[in-house]
């Protein structure tokens, strides 16, 4: 059965400070390359999934680097163009206990922010795709990102592949002049699948709602193209110690899934990118809703157990998990 | 008093990897030597007993930089022989949170697996010992090894050492031709006092029990040499949170050990071998079977606190612990 | 306003063993340069408050880092004076779980403990000066160090200065001959604040209580001058995991702040440091007692979340804690 | 035009000390995924050439990052076919000054090791390639690795597959019953063009000569489908200084390359295999042999700049070099 | 006698990959921060001279950590102001053999671009100053930039302050639309010394010639300011193999220094500016023009050896080296 | 035959720069435990000889981590004592190029130095050894030190033991109130083989000459008991670049060795005690006076290429350099 996936999203140079040192106190920084759409890529194609990412680079090591990364994770990544400008970059300083987690953005101007539409030849690449994956993120680049995400969009419809797209609502980006209300919309509205909380349906839709379940039947009375919802809820205690549960929107019913106790946090960066990608996982292998959404919320816990955007645990891990086998056990 | 004691197995190269990386991620690992037996000899030089380790090695220098290791910890190496073939290789991935510590081995064709009855001269090395220690591991390694465990094992009788056996049944070995059932049961008769669970004595001695009391009644049964049966209790959270008691059965009565409380766990690999050390160290000088137990567990809970397999955790940190002093500390 | 404040006391290299490992473990150290007096300078620096550091170092390479790093925070070192003899060093290996941290001090002999009056042009430095804190440290390390600190109280106190100390009874200095019951007396009179609890006021005071409340009416009674005495609780379940809190007796009552939960502590040591700068910071900036005590235990909780001995969380960031802000949040 | 370049041979996990640290004293290992055939495809992916690596490796973690290792590179890892047994290994000791680089084989009982004929479908993969690469390093490994590389060298002759081997002698191979001549030379009489000298012309073909092109002569006299013949001449002063020089057999003439001065060499495993793929470039860009040599021998120079067994300079690099362009320049 | 010297520039963070690992590979990169003329400012300080260094940071953790580091190097912070935008960056390879060493630039859009006249106040700064020093970097950056140097350099005349520029003209600068031709005549006409070559002479004042001493004397025709002119000339063997040498136009001779051979180069970065830092250290001292050239040169190469962009070697060790004392000795 | 070789001297931590970092630029130190005689022993051990090493340590971690260290390399460890005091420290700063490595020594006060006669059993250890060593460093660190090296002295005398002195001239220790010329004399008057150079001899012995054969016969003059004189020549082109050659006194002739080249230097310290290890083993093994100087002259060249204090290059590879075997090739 077909099961490609192709999505869309700048990827950027991630400079992490080693163990718990701060941004003032570090003398190196680890490196990774991630984006929120190809990390969705990335765990898909540790999966087993076939995986098309689209994105633009600069034409330098650094996209090369970026290139590679993607490609040792198992993306396709025939489909990436290249040009001037520069890598984005950010840089995480890890927090512990009481200090918080934190992110300096400096992705502005990369290679990505002046994509145009006619770039990519969408059309052809959607023939044969299952599934396209945005976020809000791409919208809230540059007039061309959000433009050439209209085009994917429509080129999807058009092949009749399955949308799904993660909100993402970004305050420090919408930098180009136009707000996430004047451009989110009419990308919503053209997405079969949603991931999003009330903030986002605020921000990104105009609705102001307190309760998710609410939301979720306001966003799909605008949006009939709309039929899944998804969240995930998380309680933090500490930087080290957090909870979390996933939440699905049917359309029918509200499910949520197991919660986990997630202590010893390792990186939780790229969690709600596994979220995603779980959710992906299951509709495409056509399981039930329940099982994708616990499927997806184990997804989203065991990233936090591994550096990196990416959740490179098996399908076997995440399912051992799910069904409270192994764990903390030393495997032979 | 002679306290010298003896103890016959395999040494492997660990290679580890750094932090919580995966296999596939890491770029480096960081390097120990460490086997089951191996391990307990270091624990009891560290603690002022005398110990001589006996191996079978590669003439190269990875078997040269095994027996430094050994010797850095205080170790007698010079009963130890060399001969061609490889050194044995295990790989770990240490676990976090929900994810578990995996274990990937590359140990056949060791040189070990090569050594053969008369290679050793085991009634010199009987002669003034005090304690003779092996592992279900070597019989399962090769024809050779459970040989000579076996030559080992008669001639410690011969000279009156007391005899103690860690069965440890290790599915995933055993390739040679031999089941467990076929070769531990001649050697376990052998034996003064063993640490084993249920699982152990089914597939080891072919007892099929789930109270642990009633199956160390049944193998003293069978086996009248054995006096005493002990086993760790471990309860798993996460891979950085688990539980342990100890358990000794006397003979008479089955001791349990006050539980700790494990969080934050360092390195949980030769936990059962810090506990094995312990019980010997508590015999080797006397205690009583509950400070015996106790003292073997407590170095048990030490052991999760320091990278490695060998507990290098001193006498002195040790019956603090214990006793509940110095916990969290800071000693100047 | 004026908020200079002045400190006095020697500055180690300090030799952390990497991640958790022990003494006869380690390959490698990481080097800081630390000291608890030049601690509080450089938090208070670091918070905006202008801090000189008076001590004295070797003329060679060390000297120069050590002063340097100081410099690094932003503490005006134009009155560290140089000489011949050494740096002194503290070796420190972190402890994990029921497994204590350890510190090994080689700091005997330091250029510090041959300071001298006479050295240091203390009626100069206390001009403009809104504050001066001491230690307990200083008295204890040489005969020379205690007559240095006797000279810059009395310059303080001339200068109408406010002077703080922190009592910090150390039982392996006070080797020169004098006991700290000779010297501190006379130390701690001159002092308008201090910080200490029932077993430095009986080795510092003679003193002898079991509450601490009533310990501090007594020490008010013996010197009129000290209005106010500070103290931090803290309770240990394991080296990973502390809860603090902090007393502030005002001369009228005793407060208490909130109470901390540390769980993953990365770094305890100059959490009472961080305590004493947030004590000093709050003073000067003419916060209540109660804003006082409470900005003091959130600093000292921080600290416990970064490495090395000086708190490099900013205003900000503590303020967020103390109001149970952002916590365990990802700031982008 | 068609440039496909198929590749055999096995890939082992390479595992070097860092810096100058002997076996003996490293704690820890740098990981690579390297192989001779690997390496050659890894830099012709990386050059734009696309090549396809044919290999078996075991369905474990270590097989995984092997493929991710080459699919990095740009190689095609899609033929790759999985099984059990373990990766094969070599330890790097890496030489400086008068002390030679040192390597530990530990490849025995890979999986590729237990490749039989019918597991790859040659006569599919040929089809579309230009060009097939292997080493005598493959037939030196199990009777099933000899019989693969006949199956291949046959699928590719039906096809017009130009094919090259790296004659690549090594005595501690050759392990399974068979000697380097009774194997050899019905591989080589299949192939157009070899890398070898007089001591590979010995043991593989059975040909003594001392002199090059004297030996060439034999070669093609024996085998009148060879068509052209290389090598390297490398001079060594030291670990850290060697100078080398390429030399190429048209079949008509021997030229030679310009000679390199290699002082402060960074790692010279590979440089063979940066020879023969810059050989293999050349060919299929239709160069003239003049040019094809100069740049193989520049890309071999090259290779003793960059760490690990792949030449992952670019085609601009080494052409600059060539040309005496940049040498030692800081390029902005 | 004074000696404030001030400097005006932009400072970036610099970030190197390990050892020669390049681009492509690496994982982690090393961080420096550094800048042409805050270069000069640090090695300055590091001498006992007060250096100054103006520039605009961001408001965030890495204006603060490239403010600490500046201080670290003894450099005056105080008159360095802040606003929003990012902080530059730059990546370096370093090379290796016929490798080169390659620096990719991402430095556009920094806070310092953003600097506008008004925003120092020059007239107090240039109070009590003896030298100002600029480069041709600062005007190629912005208009703003352009005229905060303009203006600096007004004000410094205005005082009597001497003026060296290094000329450092970089293609790829220039990006704001003007030319380097267009700026720098009127900013060169202003400075009394100047670093440069005959590319500078003609890309920045339209001199072409070929001889450097005939380009000195054209130089000083149409800038009758300028009084001296130096450079050095650097012959590059390989990136680990240089000779460099000085060479200085006192506006009657040209002075050659003695020639340096570069072996096991460490770090080239910054040899222009310990160059400049050596002239400048050199006619504050009113060391003559001989000795401050013979200095100057010793510095630059002495550069070489240490890693980061600034010289961090002592005034003595450059005083032996240029002496030919102690050079390769082990001093204790 | 009988070969035990004794040796006495104090041990230190060495704490060494990583890389080419300067003291004033690392963030960590590299650990080793070496001082002179022990880097001797170190070395026999390695090379097959039983080697006791007599000091005294301080009881702590610092002290068990240095005698692990000596067993480690196989050093017998069981005369060692313990007392109070600390562990003496040096700091090591790698040179390059033009730099110089340097050495700050922190080393007073060590338990060694703290040493009395009548803590060692001298006429117990000297009894079936072979030879003993000593050097020039142990009666220069205190009273109690010159002392006990006299008493071994003359212990070893008695039983007839061979006695070598590594002369070793420290100006910077001798600072216990005695000079080395009221010291030496009568201890090299007691010793058979002596290492030194002409400012050995003056500082020492008194003798001022510029010649080396011309200073062995007056030093064999005033000391009868003295039968061979050996030294190294070292000339220095830079900190990476050395020259070395060694010579022999044999009593009747002044024998030279082969001169090394010494280029791409790794670390030579502890060079001379790698020559004098040399010497004894070529002695102890009846090579003839010109092949032990040449087989430690080329164990003192390959010290140079290896991290560390002490020669870990096996007796075959000496020899194989000593014949110009294998240099620069890649042993698999």
């Amino acid at each position: 059965m077909n099961k490609k996936v192709v999505t869309l999203g700048d990827v950027m140079m991630r400079l992490s400070t080693p163990g718990f040192a701060r941004f003032t106190q570090t003398e190196t920084f680890k490196i990774h390359y991630a984006g929120s759409e190809g990390n969705v890529a990335s765990a898909l194609a540790g999966w087993g999934v076939p995986a098309v990412h689209v994105t633009r680079f600069p034409e330098n090591d650094f996209g090369r680097a970026a290139t590679e990364s993607l490609r040792k994770f198992g993306v396709d990544t025939s489909s990436i163009i290249y040009g001037d400008e520069r890598l984005g970059l950010y840089f995480l300083e890890n927090g512990a206990m009481q200090r918080s987690s934190r992110i300096i953005y400096d992705r502005f101007d990369s290679a990505f922010s002046y994509i145009k539409p006619g770039m990519i030849d969408w059309s052809e690449l959607m023939k044969g795709a299952r599934w396209f994956h945005w976020s809000g993120i791409t919208p809230a680049i540059s007039q061309g990102a959000a433009d050439v995400c209209k085009e994917a969009l429509l080129a999807a419809r058009k092949q009749g592949v399955t949308i799904s797209a993660d909100i993402n609502y970004r305050r420090n980006l919408w930098q180009y002049g136009k707000r996430a209300i004047d451009i989110m919309p009419s990308l919503i509205e053209l997405s079969d699948i949603i991931v999003g909380g009330v903030t986002d349906f605020e921000n990104c839709l105009g609705i102001t709602v307190t309760d998710f379940e609410k939301g979720c039947k306001e966003v799909q009375k605008k949006n009939p193209a709309v039929k899944k919802i998804a969240n995930t809820h998380r309680e933090s205690i500490s930087s080290s110690h957090n909870k979390i549960e996933g939440m699905l929107w049917t359309g029918k019913e509200l499910l949520k899934s197991q919660q986990y106790d997630l202590t010893h946090i390792v990186d939780r960066v790229g969690a709600g990118d596994a979220f995603m990608a779980g959710l992906i996982f299951g509709w495409i292998n056509e399981k039930t809703e329940k099982q994708t959404l616990e499927f997806a919320t184990a997804s989203c816990a065991m990233k936090h157990s591994v550096e990196g955007d990416v959740n490179v645990c098996t399908v076997q891990e995440i399912d051992a998990v799910l069904n409270g086998e192994n764990i903390g056990k030393l495997l032979r």
